[in-house]
């Protein structure tokens, strides 16, 4: 059985939509990764950082979803990043409230070493050091898959490109894209991209799908429209979590298989935005998993006859 | 053969964008629509107007192109439809520096007797009325396509519903969708658009491709990643010029059908875009097309195994 590494962050979310606000609840890059992740046939475990103020239930939502939490440091009288933030009523854009970096700003990962052999890691959101340090400690990975932010260009940028070069696939937003490319075309953003490192790039267009380019191959996979946009907090990590799940679970990193991972990404990511956090990807059924699958299907299979 | 009536504006446009400016060119929605619409195998012909100031050369384009222009009525001391503009580096925005009806503003559509009998009616951006009058003229059409845009929802309403009303497809942009509807998801925009009238709904989404809607139906065509958008001009039009087109020439209305029409519509618009004003439309080969279709198709399509 194949494992994955997830390293981000764990943390608290008080999140508003135009639909009601919650208080704390769990959110982070690597809860959103791991959940995704625990939709297939995988063992996955997190490294990450927490303070003492984090509620024995929700690491129950991690362990109850057979995620490996040995990685999960909780520093004595330290207190869980927190993250708030109000959603525009397009859903679109988003204000943030308020950041306590808290733990995670000494944050050290540790990878215990029975996560150390892991074939894929999935480095989410945090500093390209840390995501170094992270990476350092793997022996010998079969794929490794950052996602990173335009905080980081903007603050670390030296660190970023250091991180960058040694990642086999880079999974980013098309904002981001242009800002880490300076180009404003996606296709030649992504070749730029391709030429710091990652041989395969996946740009992120929220409502708009995603892209998946390798060498010259490029690949589309929309996003399901809804009827309803609850709460998009953690679609992107939810989509890197599908992403890195279906990879890790097939052990097949050919161009091919990761058209079908992006599919199976963006298939999570609808469910995600359904409800406020997590929430949806704690009551989903692998049932309703396979039916969106057919309606992705239908949504973007067409049948024409070429001379 | 099945034949296409083409209701719609002839006009000059002058642009600019970041990569240079024309001088005025031959522009206009019937005019994109016929150059798509040429790429088929089918009969067609333009019902419009224009200037006595309208050169021969931009006429013998279109005839080139074997569109019939039996419609194109020429105003005596007229001047023809110009509209100006200038997009904004990324593309997307755009700002109207003049528009002149000049004899667009006193049109009335006559349709000639030997395009009464069109099979499929392709009424592109004007005046509703003035749509309304062209399809009253019509014996009989099997499918009718109507474009429009947020001008007549701000000003002639009431009009817009009453040929909105009478139509089979409407292609509409997503603002324009959400303007027309009253909401923001596309998905509930459609809902609400089809009780307006039509059974099928395409709104066309710019850089990020189209949907397709027909009763739950549901399908997407992305627009192709290009390396450089040159001049986004009648990109739009192409693309519905492409969609009637392929219609036209299949004689088959079902969704299945309007999806590949699509899929056509967009390949199209990925020409349109790559040199100024309708040249790229001027100078295509059917092979190109069809190449571009092949791409489309390892674009979109995946292989997932369900159970």
């Amino acid at each position: 059985m194949g494992k994955l590494l997830i390293v981000g962050s764990v943390a608290f979310d008080a999140i508003e939509t135009k639909y009601g606000k919650t208080g704390k609840i769990l959110g982070g890059a690597a809860t959103y990764i791991g959940l995704a992740g625990s939709y297939f046939n995988l063992k996955s475990g997190i490294v990450s950082v927490i303070g003492e103020d984090f509620p024995q239930k929700n690491i129950d939502i991690l362990t109850d979803r057979n995620i490996n939490i040995d990685g999960l440091e909780v520093i004595k009288g330290g207190k869980t990043f927190f993250w708030s933030g109000k959603y525009h009523d397009d859903m679109n854009g988003r204000d943030t409230l308020e950041t306590q970096l808290n733990v995670m700003a000494d944050f050290e990962p540790k990878v215990p070493e029975n996560l150390q052999d892991a074939e894929v890691v999935m480095l989410g959101n945090l500093h390209p050091l840390v995501q170094l340090s992270a990476l350092e400690q793997m022996k010998n990975p079969k794929l490794v898959i950052l996602d990173t932010m335009n905080f980081w260009m903007d603050n670390s940028w030296d660190d970023l490109l250091k991180v960058i070069s040694k990642v086999d696939v880079i999974t980013i937003n098309d904002e981001e894209a242009r800002q880490l490319s300076g180009e404003n075309s996606l296709v030649k953003a992504n070749q730029v991209i391709q030429k710091m490192g990652p041989k395969t790039v996946v740009i992120k267009k929220g409502e708009h799908g995603a892209l998946l380019f390798q060498g010259n191959h490029m690949f589309f996979a929309p996003a399901l429209p809804l009827e309803e946009v609850f709460d998009p907090t953690g679609a992107g990590d939810t989509f890197a979590g599908g992403f890195a799940g279906y990879l890790t679970q097939t052990k097949d990193f050919s161009f091919e298989n990761m058209k079908q991972a992006v599919v199976y990404g963006s298939n999570l990511a609808s469910f995600c935005v359904e409800k406020f956090g997590p929430d949806r990807l704690l009551d989903l059924k692998t049932e309703e998993v396979f039916n969106r699958l057919k309606i992705f299907k239908s949504l973007t299979q067409f049948d024409i006859d070429l001379p």
